[in-house]
């Protein structure tokens, strides 16, 4: 197993509707096959346009309601999102998404908007937003690279977030252990490891939420494969929780 | 924001109670300053002796209910090490150890155990364990290091485990950017990083589960501070779940 090196891409701009990210990635940093290239969701929302202007936003009577002291405005847009509420607790609102994923807000943020009065989306279908991703910088590198599209979960038993992949293409999600011997030559039967989402944490690690550095190289894995962020998606007869 | 490497330490023994890790690690690894040691849960936990045979076991009525076509006696181990149920499906067991953490089977495992009809529990004190390696490392070395004790958890809507952190020392490992504000001026509210379990997840990518690599080195994080990983724990008033 060879080391691996994590590098943020610098000098990005910020981001907007229509930007070619993937040229903007491909000026900056010099690919190598086999590369994963983590990608913030933000970055990815922004270039595809998934911001909405709370002004607009008239809220119903159940965003009033569970917003109490907060904007009932992005409650609207958040209830907007969800396919499923989970749970709630005075303005926190855990639910699902339309692409499956449980996560506070329908993963709906203010934070690192375009500008005041602005919330971004998660984009309609990150694996397609990686997939696209992934095949303009072969166009454009020549380099088969891997892309994950991550975005920061809490937990419902740890305190804290921490980023897991929504999106991915060219790279492994899951790795199955099952009928694989450890040295004493016990069969691991159910280890499943979720590499997408370790990739995303450990890019989190580099990119950080303030400085504009929504894109970070990892190299050395040995995880160029087909894979999909809807793998990691708990399939409801499995789901005890909710 | 530096790169980030993550490199395997190589070479170590299978590991037996009593033996000197620190001694080990600073025999294989040129160690500097800041480097962050991800050790596996079942390394510190073999040589703390946490190890239990199945023979000595006599299963309770419980254990043989919940086990089903399963071993009632590893049943019987896991309902000792949980301090609650928090659900059961045929013989998984999801429970909150004495720690605090919620896991499946209260970590109790027998993936990687020293021999047939052996499993593995966790640690007594995870903290207390990478207190006493990161101590240990400086009298040997004269570095200061940050130890996080790592093991796999699964989580209750993704499929697939990561690697989270369960013992921590001299490591950062929430990060609280609450008041600071992103680059348009929006000032975050809550987030908080779980640095530490991005750490352990971007460790187990390199450690792998089959080949005996239980220790890892992350080089080029700014994460040296007091840290346990205690402070991971979800207090009960915040749990929403169970």
């Amino acid at each position: 197993m060879t080391e691996l090196t994590i590098s943020p891409v610098r000098g990005l701009p910020e981001l907007r509707a229509g930007d070619d990210l993937a040229s903007m990635i491909a000026e900056r940093a010099q690919l190598e096959d086999g590369d994963v290239l983590v990608v913030a969701q933000k970055a990815i929302s922004k270039i595809e346009g998934r911001i909405v202007r709370l002004d607009g936003v008239e809220p119903s009577a159940r965003a009033r309601e569970l917003a109490g002291d907060g904007d009932p405005r992005r409650i609207e847009v958040v209830l907007r999102e969800a396919k499923r509420l989970v749970r709630t607790r005075g303005s926190l609102v855990i639910a699902e998404t339309s692409h499956g994923f449980i996560c506070a807000s329908a993963g709906v943020d203010a934070s690192n908007a375009p500008e005041p009065g602005t919330l971004v989306l998660l984009p309609i279908d990150p694996d397609a937003s990686a997939a696209g991703l992934r095949a303009w910088l072969h166009e454009l590198t020549s380099r088969e690279v891997g892309v994950v599209v991550s975005d920061s979960f809490g937990r419902p038993w740890r305190q804290g977030t921490t980023d897991v992949a929504i999106g991915a293409a060219g790279v492994e999600v899951l790795r199955d252990l099952k009928g694989e011997r450890d040295p004493t030559g016990y069969e691991l039967r159910s280890t499943v490891i979720a590499i997408a989402d370790e990739i995303a944490g450990a890019a989190e690690l580099v990119m950080g939420k303030l400085d504009r550095t929504p894109v970070a190289i990892v190299r050395g894995l040995d995880a160029a494969r087909d894979g999909s962020a809807q793998e990691l998606v708990m399939p409801a007869e499995r789901n005890l929780f909710t």
